[in-house]
């Protein structure tokens, strides 16, 4: 098929698809003449893919293509995942996390009995998240911890357990990636809709919603 | 005190607070003289919360600054609750999620008899990471979804029960917005960890982390 028509079949603007090639998010297409080049169903799953990671899962276009980078080597399951997971959370920030609240995320992981390597990213993030809370003098209790590292396990054994339906490496290793980066997405859609449901029960109000008891 | 002190106490370089400051993040200090102007404790805080925003949350500089006209606005609590989450979910993609993956979402809901308006773009979210997976062939079965929902839940009450800790109305809406940016940072942070943990466990593999059983 032509560009154009990966444009159309993925939802992406032409030029959008052009930029991705340049930049080697997406192969190039099979040259068949001086002014035709040929793509595939392949290329509009690449495209639709780059896009939802981009888009949907925040990612920036040098973290796409490590992410690609990792996907494309055909590495081992666990090194894939490993790789993976630093490709997506590299650093954007100078400062790291304070060692206060690492330590409070360690202490976490160790009374949850979690076996985590020392440079698992999302003990950085984490870490830091309890920092940015810190910030409007909010510390967490253990319960409204444990709630979360809760509900951390009970996503993560669905993932497992979703890997579990493909059988072939590569499907297994895409489904990985692509699947730590959309269930983030898929976990704050829902809990904004929860956090709606609940505090709509919690904290009744009229229906007025231009409602103001400010100043 | 001086913005070097600001600087110094937030972590923040001097030239980040004077940009915070031109693009109205930040409150300008009280000038004293041609060349003095002073800073309070307040601004150290606004540039701490602002950094964590933007580098934790992953905010651009015009969702924060949406979400802080939001709390700095001091409406109702459910007002702010509302335009908070609609400051900080500002659709980024001309392209929303298809009518097959919003309506999922839907069954979901109302399947857990959550109530939630269709205006609360945590659906929107949720049903553009079904699109991405979908991008690879990936169709989450009921169990997958409904394990996302459980930890959702128990997320947004643990959510609310902080908030209980919180007795002026401005505070609690302070945390109300600002916790559900670091929550999401946190669940992804402690999901990262879980997954590690529960596929360490189901697939075990030999130390060596170059290892590679591909091509």
């Amino acid at each position: 098929m032509k560009i154009s028509e990966v444009s159309a079949q993925s939802g992406a603007r032409v030029s959008a698809v052009k930029f991705y090639i340049r930049e080697h998010l997406v192969p190039e297409g099979e040259r068949r003449g001086p002014n035709q080049t040929e793509y595939g169903e392949s290329h509009v799953q690449r495209v639709r893919l780059v896009r939802a990671l981009i888009e949907t899962g925040g990612l920036s276009i040098s973290a796409v293509r490590d992410v690609l980078a990792v996907l494309d080597a055909n590495e081992s399951l666990a090194y894939t995942f490993e790789a993976a997971q630093r490709a997506m959370n590299a650093p954007e920030t100078k400062n790291g996390a304070s060692a206060s609240a690492r330590q409070r995320v360690s202490d976490l992981l160790h009374g949850s009995g979690w076996h985590s390597t020392a440079d698992n990213p999302g003990l950085e993030l984490a870490a830091r998240a309890l920092d940015g809370l810190s910030t409007i003098g909010f510390e967490p209790s253990e319960s409204y911890l444990l709630a979360y590292a809760d509900a951390a396990s009970i996503v993560a054994r669905a993932d497992l357990a979703a890997l579990g339906t493909r059988t072939q490496p590569e499907l297994v290793a895409e489904l990985m990636v692509v699947g730590t980066v959309m269930g983030d997405a898929l976990s704050a859609g829902l809990r904004r809709l929860a956090q709606q449901h609940e505090t709509a029960t919690a904290f009744p109000v009229a229906d007025d919603r231009e409602g103001n008891d400010g100043a």
